[in-house]
């Protein structure tokens, strides 16, 4: 039991980055600064880290009494660790958005008298776009309140599928109810079919929950070893801020060589009268800033569960933390129009879904859980398999190109005929092309080829999107 | 175990209120009517019910199964029954909110072209009312949230106070936000002292927290019976509906006999124009039409789940029903602007409150339950006690008093010293007036009581308050 204590946090963390939060948050009250809720956003973010790192360890023992606990299946010892952490992250997170909103959307602090700026000028969100912020924070909560009933009442594999269609519905509404525009830009190649725009209608709604129910539900299949679900959430969000940066007013110009990423002509970034890649398009420069304002606390409360997830585990996440995190994902890809950039940095994900689909559909028996198998004398792990039985011709020829492809293994009987298949998964895949290897060395794998694809994402973006849209975006 | 089987439920009621309520949504798209979204708002309302009547014995077993579960300490048998049922009221009142969005706030429901209607206009809501409404949802789902969260961590009592002030942080939040007046109007005796408005500034949003917390704990403590809670909140509900109708603008006008209560002038309700009480004031009927859009579905939820907690209890509200009911009538009377007015609805509540502070406050032993003691012989309730082992003089006073008031009944040993007391609650209170009595007789008297506390604060309202104050009602 004595390995399963909370891990350790050192004094200095708290002494050091409290300080250094509370001047962010101040910093704009101080002397005008371009971005002033940015700085606050950014202030806020680092107590929601320094909450949760606190936090997490010290709710865990209420968690176990009420029965949310499980043991690691990768693990020798058979000590409980508390389960649906996920819901402590969740509500610092959101209780950080709430917070944030006189910041972002008050007249009080965003009117700094006799001072004006140059450029681009975002010094406050219009009241209108509250209504959105808000609608974004009910979907997260309703995500949040369904990953923990979950979680409280190990909801059916079936019945779980619409939950984020449920999650979504105050987006929907909201967007709705204010008229929101339901086309959406057709690449270059297919114009001559479907001219420059399609109005979707109904169909964007549909397109809508759709998203988000792949946002949450890859982050859920992607699931099994310590700190899987985590670091995915954060790499993706850290792309997306990275991609956020590049729309801002920034007061110093500088250049990418996008040229080398096979694009024609060299893209300036900052400036702070053309925001980057905003174009001088201010609607684009509050786009980005509200998916910065959701990106930076959902960071900082998944670094601080982060601590308290890795290997070896003492907390583990529930579902509830796939949920509002794939929800938060949603939300920011739906409002700040650009869903398509978002799903390129779910690339390992979207993988992992297609790999898996034989399994999820039944084609190829699904056991109840698919993750690696454990050898409890050298602590390695190494891919876990599937028995088959009888199976159709189809599964033969999908399994044979997998095994061709070099994502499983197969095991065949005298005859040729295949009897047993490592399980669909990418962890499962990584290890048959890179042998048995230890839980953490695996997890490190995982976040390495989520880094790759999310380097792999900007390469396409911005290289070789130019070649199939142009610059219109709406 | 068999008279716990599920409350049977008539093939008439879904039969017949479906089309009923189907017809209310669909009739303001066949021909114009006078407020459409109200006739949505009453539809939605009968799916609610229906939902709510039929997804409560339907989800049961499920809480049972997930350890949600206790037996009714007022009754022979020991059969679980399920617990925290009022989550399922929570979601689907929450739901229907959110389905309403499209109606009440879009232009496509409200503009019904080539038609003029005369008298007060109110066929949409103002855009900008809608992070007013979001934020109220947002509160009510942290106030379910946390009351489920209560219900199974079972929070601590002293840890649970500030639950409803966090739940009321998105209206606290928005109201500042939207620069809302934070001034209240000051009753006409205490105007050479004060002016006729006091701005209260940053104790305005002391006081709203407040309000929230009061509404819902003075509910949460008036438990412990079969239907006690879910009964308070329908009267407490449809009393405020009573109240909004009066702002309405009626196609017909009526007068009602005020000068009966004390009113030197009689008031005519109703009237295009003037909508009643609203005196022509647009801004008035529509706070009353947000009000109305609010209770209305709490009415039909919570009708829809005292079918199944009326006595003997087929399932218990737990802790999350007087959160979510508590914050939906903060929210109405913050966003609507009429605390004081609810206040009035919530007397019984208020004299319980009053009545248990000496033992909420720890001057008087409080044991764990406070419920009247159930006689398992002849199923009649008694007065339960609290015994008294050494007490200050203040005490003795006021427990004399309330003796005196005939609130409790005092057990003296041979000196006079009070050695034991009933518990202070209204309903150990009820059964020291009227004696001893069965658990239904006992939420029957309690239902009058709420009652007659609804008849007497519309005396005082529409009675006496012209006597303190005058129309200035901002």
């Amino acid at each position: 039991m004595g390995e399963l204590a909370p891990r350790r946090l050192p004094t200095i963390l708290f002494l050091g980055l409290a300080p250094i939060g509370g001047w962010f948050i101040i910093r704009p009250l101080l002397e005008p600064v371009s971005l002033p809720a940015l700085f606050t956003s950014f202030g806020l973010s680092i107590f929601a880290f320094l909450s949760t790192i606190y936090l997490v360890p010290a709710l865990g023992p209420a968690f176990i009494k009420a029965n949310l606990k499980g043991r690691d299946l990768l693990k020798t010892s058979d000590a409980p660790i508390p389960e649906s952490l996920g819901l402590v992250c969740a509500s610092v997170y959101i209780m950080t958005l709430l917070l944030f909103i006189p910041v972002a959307f008050s007249e009080t602090f965003s009117k700094s008298p006799g001072f004006t700026r140059e450029g681009i000028v975002v010094t406050e969100f219009p009241l209108h776009q509250l209504s959105v912020y808000l609608s974004a924070i009910l979907s997260l909560l309703i995500a949040t309140l369904l990953g923990f009933l979950d979680d409280v009442f190990d909801i059916r594999w079936r019945h779980k599928l619409p939950i984020p269609i449920i999650a979504s519905i105050p987006l929907l509404m909201v967007y709705f109810a204010e008229g929101g525009n339901t086309n959406v830009v057709v690449p270059l190649p297919l114009r001559w079919l479907f001219g420059p725009l399609i109005h979707l209608g109904p169909l964007y709604y549909l397109y809508m929950s759709l998203l988000s129910t792949f946002a949450t539900n890859s982050i859920n299949i992607l699931a099994g070893i310590n700190g899987s679900e985590v670091s995915q959430a954060i790499i993706i969000a850290v792309s997306l801020i990275l991609n956020d940066l590049l729309y801002l007013p920034w007061s110093m110009g500088f250049r990418l060589p996008i040229h080398l990423l096979g694009n024609d002509t060299e893209i300036e970034f900052g400036g702070v009268w053309r925001a980057g890649m905003a174009y001088g398009s201010k609607i684009m420069v509050e786009r980005h800033l509200l998916s910065l304002y959701f990106m930076l606390p959902l960071v900082a409360v998944c670094s601080g569960f982060m601590y308290h997830n890795w290997f070896p585990a003492r907390a583990f996440p529930g579902d509830t933390l796939c949920y509002f995190t794939g929800m938060a994902f949603a939300v920011v890809g739906i409002q700040g129009h650009f869903s398509k950039t978002l799903l390129l940095f779910f690339l390992p994900q979207i993988f992992n879904f297609l790999l898996s689909c034989p399994q999820l559909f039944g084609l190829v028996p699904c056991p109840r859980h698919r993750v690696p198998r454990f050898d409890k004398d050298t602590w390695l792990l190494s891919p876990s398999t599937a028995k088959l039985e009888r199976h159709s011709q189809l599964i033969t020829i999908i399994l044979r190109l997998f095994s061709a492809l070099g994502f499983v293994r197969l095991t065949t009987d005298a005859t040729g005929r295949i009897t047993e298949t490592t399980n669909l998964t990418i962890l499962n895949c990584i290890l048959v092309r890179l042998g048995p290897m230890g839980e953490k060395q695996l997890v490190k794998t995982l976040m390495a080829t989520q880094v790759a694809g999310s380097v792999l994402a900007f390469v396409i973006r911005y290289g070789l999107a130019r070649m199939v849209f142009d610059g219109d975006r709406r």
